[in-house]
């Protein structure tokens, strides 16, 4: 399955994208390490990066465990389009948090779909279809 | 390992549940992204979501691990008291965060014997037993 | 790919380890949960456990994917910097967090080194290589 396994990697640094662009925030605002708050543009590179880790904890497993019981090239595809969701979420967050539900819509929907097809073909495996 | 995957899936479906439940006390409580403070209430919910991730990342490796080196049915079984005491963390935390103890023992429990008993078997398993 | 394996749970370890740190710091410092700031070492000690999670959701994937398209030993080889990386990070960011760099680099490189090593391994192998 190379091709779960090169939109994961992509997943992942997406989600080093999002870090170093706290981290740049983090410099441009003077929001000195430990602190997480204090400017709210920070806050919301912050958050996006937050909310991405929040999302791989189940992209990644889910991705996995569709592909075991289904067509790993349509966890793949699932994969694509969290990634171009991702990248929407992002981008609308730092403009503005309130125009965040498209991407977040986008990112989230194929997550659950991975999962959740995953869960159904486990369950089948197990009644013996 | 299809016993395996259906925990892991239900404690990702889980994780998803305390999600929504953080973006309904935000809605509820009036806590406008991004911030995540500022309400009693709001908090709880959401370091209960905050910590359910930080337990995930063990408790993802930690039972493919342990599924690997020893019989896959004990390791579901173990995921199945992390699922209950994951349950218990959630309701008593948001009730009241001190009495958070007994349902945080019943997931961090199964998720250091997933672990420890992971590596315990792979080490016995590169010294040939 | 048992060395994997054991990297990958000592990485858990420390990680369970920096957690029961932050719980020891709430004690000491009278920080009362759901806060997670109003001290600044209890906050330094906070970071540190959020920011392995950050790293950990990329090096477990990363070191299993560098390990299914090379050598697991190398990718094992490069786990064990990232483990002293992370522990130089802990100590130095509780100690002062602008020296956090050099313990930040060393947990990072060997991260981005398994992640991108893996996206050209299962690249080059769709190329037929």
């Amino acid at each position: 399955m190379p091709y779960v396994d090169i939109v994961t990697a992509l997943a992942l640094l997406q989600f080093i994208v999002f870090a170093f662009q706290v981290g740049g925030a983090r410099a441009k605002y003077g929001v000195k390490a430990p602190a997480v708050g204090g400017h709210e543009i920070f806050e919301r590179h912050f958050r996006v990066q937050q909310n991405t880790l929040e999302q791989l904890i189940v992209f990644i497993p889910g991705i996995y465990l569709f592909s075991r019981y289904y067509n790993p090239l349509w966890a793949a595809g699932l994969g694509v389009v969290y990634l171009i969701g991702r990248q929407i979420y992002a981008v609308t967050y730092v403009r503005d948090p309130a125009k965040r539900s498209a991407g977040f819509g986008l990112t989230f929907l194929p997550t659950v779909i991975l999962l959740i097809g995953g869960l159904i073909g486990a369950a089948l495996h197990l009644a013996g279809h």
